[in-house]
């Protein structure tokens, strides 16, 4: 049976991972008068400097699991890849949210796909690889260019190889192998978008508009709200979102990305169990962010009002990028950095969010 | 010389004082990648559950003083008592913004009614009384009613007494003597408003909107913006305010409360050198908040884009107003919790923000 009590103020949220997403969290179970507890095996995690109760272990370390589930009423995460045990363990402790089941398909590329097809949602058609000869069927049957995956700890572009003959089929499949590996065909799609949706344990689900997302080597570069989409188009892709957590019985906030292709459908690019970069321009300019959505759907609260009082371009910030960003402040900007102490190459550092007179859509 | 000098993200801000102010500003640190580190007496301050840094000391502690004062880049404060011998202690080791100049000013009143009326702004006519003779004196020239005041340490009614005719003062001038005292005459004010402002140290100065300000048991209740007054009051009110920070030589975010006489007339009836309850409304609804507008001048950062996206009432959540939150969370509303344990009559506990489109001003 589902436990739909809410969880009144002050008390304490586990969250697994001291990155900037599990620091934004943080900040807006602050400001519902909550606790927080992070819990990250690097000492020098971000999410550390807004709580004062923290545990600094790897994951599979069961005792200090045990006695941060003793530290907490309930138990979050800012990222897909909880290994499977440590979220079993914590889970016979005290509640999990969002559940075992959606970490489990989005931690593979496979099962993912294989449930969002089993619920009728389109997704890139895909092949499963576990030998070269799997790999060249599937170049015959998906054709080329293809992206050839792991299945499994794949982000940014990392874990990851473009397939552009079908004569390069061996060196991609001894760059990734022995992994759990997966061929997706290469979409001509037009343009990415995404949405985030959450849903709470009384079944209530709500999705932000979605936002247009252009990647640069890999990495998010802008999401742009609103998206310059058809209204078919944008209305399909919050129908999916919401069907989606519904499908999975889903708590707490969740990401969809998707391929818009010229003729306006949409394919489920891949999803993602927690806040997502792609839902950041909500801070700037929605009644309830995506981070106090989650926050709110994890704690059994009513969901809050994803209602958009402006239009918005939110840029990440990348590696040195941050060290501009006293420059960038003009009107209309509001910046959100992360508190990381090296800009490496790559790393996310922070972002910005471009408000603008509300123009278009809702 | 004044610095100008914009601190780096990664320093850390000394907030003396751990209520709820010192905790929204520290939140809104962290959204600029701060540290923050909290000075108060109190173990059990709210603000001490968003930063691993904290000194619990009392306010003439100089060691403690002292250490703080090392661990931090520059100091700030959330509420106007700051002793004025903590306040030159600290001021000699870091810097300390706002100044101690209008901590000195604020925290008397005599001292704060010289100044605007020195800088040629309406205040309510007033009398300093240290004598029942001079008491009888000022009734006669101000009239009655009047509201006899102490000079210092007065806040939320505290340390006020109403005279409604001159044979009540004897017993008024008991109730608060001997410390310094100052008549006020009673001002037949149609409304009270209030602007939040900043300055930097650049000289840059923006206001807020004007918030009209209803007041229950002597404690804000609600804050609405736009306020409903003539267009030119509100102009007006919003000139005095940003007059007041540039006469001050002021850096950071200082709260200007008016009466608005039935005429359209100014009076100013207090400031305060600090984020302000009537300024709350910001965080929901405008590009830059006040806490984050306070914070960027602390850290001589450009001031931020104070725009107002839609139309917003704040409403303070009083002592046991705070059980019935979550039954309050409809379309429009975005709640902000402190975290205080215990909802003691009279102690604010959080505030929530109802947003609505925008229909006027701006």
């Amino acid at each position: 049976m589902t436990d739909t009590h809410p969880l009144p103020p002050g008390s304490t949220i586990g969250i697994l991972g001291g990155g900037q997403l599990g620091r934004m969290l943080a900040l807006a179970a602050a400001r519902l008068g909550m606790k927080t507890h992070i819990f990250c095996p690097d000492p020098q995690s971000p999410a550390f400097e807004v709580t004062p109760h923290k545990t600094v272990a790897a994951y599979d370390d069961e005792a200090a699991l045990a006695a941060f589930a003793d530290a907490v009423d309930v138990i979050t995460y800012e990222f897909e890849n909880v290994p499977a045990a440590t979220a079993a363990f914590l889970a016979t402790r005290k509640p999990l949210r969002p559940g075992a089941n959606a970490l489990a398909i989005s931690q593979d590329r496979l099962a993912e796909k294989a449930f969002l097809t089993g619920a009728n949602i389109a997704v890139t058609p895909y092949r499963a690889v576990t030998s070269l000869a799997d790999l060249e069927e599937a170049l015959v049957e998906l054709g080329t260019p293809a992206v050839l995956k792991t299945t499994r700890m794949g982000y940014d572009g990392k874990g990851q190889r473009l397939i552009r003959e079908r004569a390069e089929a061996e060196s991609a499949f001894a760059a990734l192998a022995p992994k759990p590996l997966v061929l997706e065909a290469f979409v001509p799609f037009e343009k990415e978008i995404s949405v985030v949706v959450a849903r709470n344990s009384h079944g209530d689900a709500r999705a932000f508009d979605p936002a247009e997302n252009v990647h640069r080597d890999h990495i998010l570069h802008t999401s742009t709200v609103p998206a310059s989409i058809a209204e078919a188009t944008a209305t399909e892709a919050v129908w999916v979102a919401e069907e989606i957590v519904e499908k999975l019985g889903y708590v707490g906030l969740l990401g969809v990305e998707f391929f818009v292709l010229p003729s306006g459908r949409l394919l489920v690019n891949e999803i993602a169990p927690r806040v997502h970069n792609s839902g950041h321009w909500t801070e700037a300019v929605c009644v309830t962010d995506q981070f106090e959505q989650h926050i709110r759907a994890v704690l059994n609260w009513p969901l809050g009002d994803p209602s958009r009082l402006a239009d918005v371009v939110m840029e990440n910030l990348i590696g040195d990028e941050v060290h501009g960003v006293i420059g960038q402040l003009g009107p209309g900007v509001a910046p959100h950095l992360y508190g990381k102490a090296e800009a490496r190459p790559g790393r996310k550092m922070g972002h910005i969010n471009r408000v603008a007179v509300k123009t278009t859509r809702k």
